[in-house]
């Protein structure tokens, strides 16, 4: 941040507001104080018999890579409207949320990733804008090896597990580097 | 936004990107396209025994009622890592995290409530720097006409069912109006 997005002065100091605990940047003219905070990955699994659909990234980073989908939840929408929302851009596929599989944060590019899965209503997905190649996958063809994130990767091994056991439920985990 | 924090360019444009389905604020001088995506609030209740820990809020909005302790996730933190932190800002209890209660959504403005349930270390508890009071409550003594929002109405409500089913897990739901 190098300007004030209210007032437009130059004058920003990274410094805690009274009463605050973090650093901030805040307006040395207006006052304004500019909070920074972590952005949500939404995104469903969607389900068919014993396949999942996966949709391959044709933008970077990770181009070529397998991805649930998944996007930034936008605001104005709960966070299970951004999840079918991402379904359908990445793979035009409709599905019915049915629960949540994972809730993973990377602290060091200040995301969290929630994840659910749901049931896929047709088999009429194809690719969207951002995706190469959209697929169904069972467990043994998943390509584990070109799996574009770890958060995507985690939600994977926890639903098959979960599903050989009988009963789903949530996950929380979280990327160390 | 009035201003470019990126060049300082007073020229700033809600439109769609090329590529994107939604519009954001754009600098026509530099091209910087500036985001804004839902907010995650944090929190834990804390459990000791058959009670819960709630903190009444010493600041606006809804000062004098009561609440989960909840607040902003910070950046560089884990959804986890910024629970314990606001038991500990605003009730400056301990808690050893035990599952999530709830997945809340507040669309209108643009919130995501997680909340988490977690077994309280020992009763060193007092009101932090946000708390007028800290106390713990047994179900019958939750003040429901008390409470800051809707979002710790949630919780507590879905916690004390799972509890007398003998099984915790998550809850999702969103404040529509």
């Amino acid at each position: 941040m190098n300007f004030c997005s209210h007032c437009g002065s130059s004058d920003i100091r990274f410094r805690k507001p009274k009463g605050d605990v973090h650093d901030r940047f805040i307006c040395g003219n207006c006052q304004t104080i500019h909070y920074s905070n972590p952005k949500i990955v939404t995104g469903c699994l969607p389900v068919w018999e014993d396949k999942v659909l996966l949709a391959m990234r044709a933008i970077p980073p990770m181009k070529g890579y397998w991805n649930v989908p998944a996007g930034y939840m936008e605001n104005g929408e709960t966070v299970e409207e951004g999840a079918k929302r991402e379904v359908w851009e990445e793979a035009e596929a409709k599905v019915d949320i049915k629960g949540v599989v994972s809730l993973y944060s990377i602290p060091h590019i200040n995301q969290v990733y929630i994840h659910f899965w749901g049931q896929l209503l047709d088999l009429n997905y194809k690719s969207g804008i951002e995706s190469m190649d959209v697929q169904l996958f069972k467990e043994s063809e998943i390509p584990w090896d070109k799996i574009a994130f770890t958060s995507s990767t985690f939600t994977l091994k926890h639903f098959f597990e979960d599903r050989r056991k009988g009963r789903h439920e949530i996950h929380t985990g979280f990327l160390d580097l």
